[in-house]
């Protein structure tokens, strides 16, 4: 390889290492962030404030952090349903990671294998929480997992739940009394199962402030999108969508 | 629980799980299938036959299996430019893994940690090999990738790169005299790489029969689907993206 040819082969392969890389990092999106103290390995570490100031906790001055997605996995999770919104979170800068029960590892609907990046217990405070679902069954019965759900929801700006991951969020009550949709042929069930909940299946998401439902699978990434939106703003979620070469309109709940 | 709650429960526990199911376990859509000898311990486990009879190798009568797509994972490894694929061939009825140099989990981009289901060395004969991109540098110089790529391919029926995976793909030399595409912000790359690969910007995925790139990101959904009407049909492929809720016609090509 003489010069020229390895200057250009180093210049294409930067060109695709930036193609690549998530618009935040290119400074094409500004990531959203919250304040936290640098790490210090006491319960503060966990805490997001709103604003610059100094720790509570250890007295340290607070810095400039990414916000979080914790995404909910269990065995039988849908790919697509987790994978769409980890994507599209992902590139527009936000520290997206996968919570499970154990960190045994999670075998997903059709059979990937996942290994889980928190647990329950040691899971960071996340900004925003996914419920994706999938073969839901276990998930929606299990104590531990309605627990999380509702104590991460409670301090979370969103909770969006993706296709009959709605199932599982319904189960902890944050549902009742609230508009909501599913995956297209689990709309009855959900009605029949959850009455305090008003299902509706003409929306590809529906937006009730901190409580957002995705409709089924593929939805799942409109709904993230829309969060994108809520937190920074339709040109950055459009941005992101056209980033991921996603046909996408900014502006609330779209028909379906 | 009283038995009408239980019953009435038990219903919707199996709504649920229907509705998540895929399709070709639901018998909505004709998996397409080969014909493999029941496993037996030889390498004739790994050849699939296009009809019935008697297996040479171990001399067992033939039966129908599901046909098998290998999907490359790699560190760095774009989230959606492999999942979306994943799921897509899942939901109708193909048997789909994950395929990397070692057994050693992968990290994806963003962050994921995935067990590669297989190796190079022991992975089954497939009948579709997808090409994700995402941090491309290191598995498109990788002697080991590069080999399996076109062992894979030389006897599978179609092989789909995905985003800037066309990048690895090319590097084979497999690309050489078609028509291909990558993500938007790579195709003067890819062009500058490797001219001998004509470059075009204008279709979400482009077929040239056993070789089919799709563009960035999510389009890999598209093409997925695009295989899959190529092997299985019109109606089954669109069957499928009604399922995930996914907006996509049937037809070679679309714009972009």
């Amino acid at each position: 390889m003489n010069l020229a040819s390895g200057l250009r082969a180093s210049l294409v392969a930067l060109c695709c290492l930036l193609a690549s890389w998530p618009l935040a990092a290119q400074g094409q999106s500004a990531a959203p962030k919250g304040w936290a103290c640098p790490p210090c390995d006491l319960p503060c570490d966990a805490v997001v404030h709103d604003k610059a100031g100094v720790c509570h906790g250890c007295g340290m001055a607070l810095v400039q952090a990414p916000k979080k997605v914790a995404i909910l996995i269990f065995d039988g999770v849908e790919i697509i349903d987790y994978t769409g919104p980890y994507e599209m979170f992902g590139a527009a800068g936000f520290q997206v990671f996968t919570v499970a029960a154990t960190r045994h590892p999670v075998k997903t609907a059709m059979g990937m294998v996942v290994v889980p990046a928190y647990t329950f217990a040691d899971a960071p405070r996340a900004d925003v929480l996914v419920i994706p679902g999938g073969g839901v069954n276990v998930a929606s019965a299990h104590a531990d997992t309605l627990r999380y759900i509702k104590d991460t929801a409670a301090q979370a700006q969103h909770t969006l739940s993706v296709c009959n991951g709605a199932f599982i969020l319904a189960q902890t009550g944050l549902l009742d009394g609230l508009t909501a949709t599913t995956t297209r042929g689990n709309l009855q069930g959900l009605a029949k199962r959850h009455p305090k909940v008003k299902v509706v299946g003409d929306r590809r998401y529906v937006d009730n402030g901190k409580i957002i439902t995705a409709a089924g699978l593929s939805a799942g990434i409109d709904g993230a999108l829309h969060v994108i939106e809520r937190l920074m703003g339709a040109e950055a979620a459009t941005q992101v969508a056209t980033y991921e070469e996603y046909a996408w309109k900014a502006g609330s709940e779209p028909g379906r």
